[in-house]
């Protein structure tokens, strides 16, 4: 039980949508990840999916809704069930919380993400 | 369904020890807070407690372990069951995260804060 330093998990690693799990809260996987470019759009049926963008600016999608730009200390919950698309023009460094055994691409076709432990 | 600033919502009160929400995750408060001084030791039996340091610096005391200096940048989950006491010497500002219904105060003898929204 030791405090988690996330900018030196973040230098851990350099790939894109590449969740990092750095801790756990109840049911839940504290991760980090480096976003660059377009994910696919998704939704998570059973679950809100929690954003908080530490370093760089991320775009948010909402199927149907003006893009929002997410910058440097805001937070984005998308609400379960709601399609959506993360995306960024340069690389954006954010902190997610997902249940365990979410897969990431939600109902997308895009392959889960592995969420190795750092 | 858009972005929170948590500069912004931390700009809107000045007292200590006193949760406020900006927004949910499933079943959880996502909170904001400021501390100073010291909290009264308590666990919380049914949920882990999660700390991220925005600004400043915390100390974490766990019952029987050496105190624990949280900077900015820092994340710190205490797990249920684990007697744990906030404490900062100059004000710091964190993000929380407690399940909804969840007194702040845990198992002590302090009067829970209401945790108003933001």
């Amino acid at each position: 039980m030791r405090s988690i330093n996330i900018s030196e998990k973040l230098a851990l690693f350099s790939s894109h949508w590449d969740p990092h799990v750095v801790s756990d809260y109840n049911d839940n996987d504290v991760m980090v990840v480096k976003f660059k470019g377009e994910y696919p759009f998704h939704k998570h049926e059973t679950t809100d999916d929690f954003f908080y963008v530490l370093e760089g600016e991320m775009i948010m999608d909402i199927e149907g809704k003006p893009s929002q730009v997410v910058k440097a200390g805001e937070l984005f919950v998308v609400p379960k069930g709601v399609v959506h698309r993360p995306r960024a023009e340069t690389e954006v460094k954010v902190l997610l919380i997902e249940p365990k055994g979410e897969p990431n691409s939600g109902d997308s076709d895009r392959e889960p993400a592995p969420k190795p432990r750092i």
